[in-house]
């Protein structure tokens, strides 16, 4: 059968090293990950609890498109909870997951051909988003002085007719402080580039507060999820805050495109919201992780890295060690018995150069990971 | 902010119906509702047993992006049961609803510009969908006499690339038989025109038996829901069944646009298919409403019916009542307090002649229905 251009996406090279890891895990290996991008709690217990009631006593039908109203609502006041932003329930979207506020966002924004910029290293599906949806993906490299996040003279001046920027990103973990997110979006707006800015790691953050682009602006698009800090992945929900004069739009959108947002899973969000015990309790497992790992990994040789301000990743630099991540990778696995992620998923271009570590897992895998890197590294170096 | 030009979707005109019933049941009137597409059932019980087992047993995190392979094995168990067809379950792939099928399938089909056909009447959707995706939606104006299904002379020779088919039909009910579906394949394929066979009502079914498009070509694209038969909308959960050489392609996308169908929502789906016995009850619900309404509509007046062989709406031609079927459902919501949809949606051209009902509440509804509308058309005749 025919088949369209746009399809031709890449797959993602993580999945040959989870395909690794799980057969050598089905010949009997015990496998450390330290790829994996989700936590591996489940969903707190209020939010299931929320679920098994509305189980006893409701249909569970079809929900408005923008969401439950009371979930709207309870998203709203998160904003002056964590931020001091006083946001009118109108605005927020409920999504399924941020990957439909990714197709949304981008169909609202943009047409076919429109070249849209995103930072490498950066989350590979906003690139293969982009392209299935026609559009043009504009790789901006950035530089490890900037701590791989944009700065505007990577963008400005390339007739883009978007930016997508993330903080804390995926895979390096760095934030934007409130200054630096300011000159992009003010560069963005100077020039009539729509800003996406992807806040899904806010709340996992460890020295300083993640800054909202609502902080800044209106005129800007957000994208949230309940995947992380709330540790909901497989629950497929998530938001978006959009400007006033768009949510008609992507109301409109939204109808079509998806109906609504799993109505189960707004349930269990609504619950969740309010389960801020059990997720600073899995908060202080990232911290612990993240201590364990900032220390170990440069002793065990991994010394370039950026400072991972939130999230739970490390990306670091092994140019001194391999010109091939993946072939890196395999070895790590196959010898230290430890999955890691190559960051060809990342980057294309300068991928090859980098691993991103990922401290998502219990501290007790961390602390026997990082003992196998170490051993593993000691031994390819003597 | 910017815009999009392929976000100017049209409005769902059915949404100004229910808001207009919804304001009137704040108002303190008693509305019945034939306007809404979905059943007022829950998920079987099975399917919320299942999950509710599962959320005290596991995290439900991710999934693979073709979905549980339990699920993709008892769907294709279901090709067996239901049609006969042996169905390998690798060609089965689990969607966030039919909405998720209809954006993989077109972005895996068709290119920017591309031109696909879709019978008018048809569900709003599918127009909005692909104009979203920079795609041209091609209408095609099916005839009374074709029971309101295309026949191959309505669409070959217009240079299509996709041609989407719905069996049994909203809003027309109608079901194509295996001949006319095979006639539509095979001059489909013999312009290499990519064919698309939403079956989603499948399951409810009166006289006789729907018939899938496997059963004539393993070329074509299935889209099928666990929304309707199985009474899971608002649990967005449904499937695909592709070619063989397209699933490594969808699996590509799904991973990118989706990550995954929610997993809670997977898991209440297995435990859906097993839960026939509940499911049947509901189909004679639909059955009787069915027979109460071919017998009561006409009598009220509304004699000009295609007869409804499954889903569960009838399409009514009310040309000789008015030009203007929105005004005539706001004048039924006003007079008699019953929320019909008027054709618009499904048919820009001539839907302003045609008004549908859907059955799909209880029987004591459709009664107390069936009393007003006669008692309406009476009074306004008289």
């Amino acid at each position: 059968m025919r088949n369209s251009t746009r399809s031709d996406v890449d797959p993602f090279i993580v999945m040959d090293v989870m395909e690794a890891a799980r057969k050598a895990e089905e010949a009997g290996r015990h496998i450390i990950h330290m790829e994996v991008g989700q936590p591996s709690t489940a969903a707190p217990e209020g939010a299931r609890t929320a679920l098994s009631a509305a189980m006893e006593s409701g249909s569970l039908g079809y929900t408005v498109a923008l969401g439950l109203p009371a979930l709207r609502a309870r998203i709203a006041k998160l904003y002056m909870d964590w931020y001091g932003v006083d946001l009118d329930p109108a605005r927020v979207v409920i999504t399924s997951g941020s990957s439909a506020g990714f197709l949304l966002a981008f169909t609202a924004l943009f047409d076919a051909g429109d070249k849209v910029g995103i930072g490498a290293p950066g989350y590979p599906s906003y690139r293969q988003i982009l392209k299935a949806m026609s559009c043009q993906p504009v790789m901006l490299e950035t530089a490890p002085e900037n701590r791989y996040q944009p700065v505007p003279s990577d963008f400005t001046g390339k007739g883009l007719a978007g930016l997508m920027v993330a903080s804390p990103a995926n895979p390096s973990g760095t934030m934007l402080g409130k200054e630096a997110l300011a000159d992009l979006i003010h560069a963005a707006q100077a020039e009539d580039i729509a800003f996406i800015s992807d806040e899904i790691y806010h709340g996992i953050e460890y020295d300083a507060k993640a800054v909202t682009a609502l902080e800044i602006s209106d005129d800007v698009y957000v994208i949230n999820s309940f995947s992380k800090y709330f540790s909901m992945t497989g629950w497929r929900i998530g938001w978006m805050v959009v400007p006033p004069d768009h949510v008609r739009r992507i109301e409109r959108l939204a109808q079509n495109m998806f109906i609504c947002a799993p109505h189960a899973s707004q349930v269990a969000a609504l619950g969740a919201l309010d389960c801020e015990e059990e997720l600073q309790a899995n908060l202080q497992v990232y911290t612990e992780n993240r201590r364990l790992l900032m220390e170990g990994l440069p002793k065990a040789g991994f010394d370039k890295i950026a400072p991972p301000d939130g999230a739970f990743y490390i990306y670091a630099d092994v140019s001194d060690i391999t010109d091939d991540s993946l072939a890196f990778a395999a070895e790590i696995l196959e010898k230290a018995g430890v999955a890691v992620t190559p960051g060809l998923d990342f980057d294309p271009e300068r991928g090859g150069h980098f691993i991103r570590f990922s401290y998502a897992r219990s501290t007790e895998d961390m602390v026997e990971g990082l003992a196998r890197l170490t051993a593993f590294m000691a031994a390819r170096q003597g």
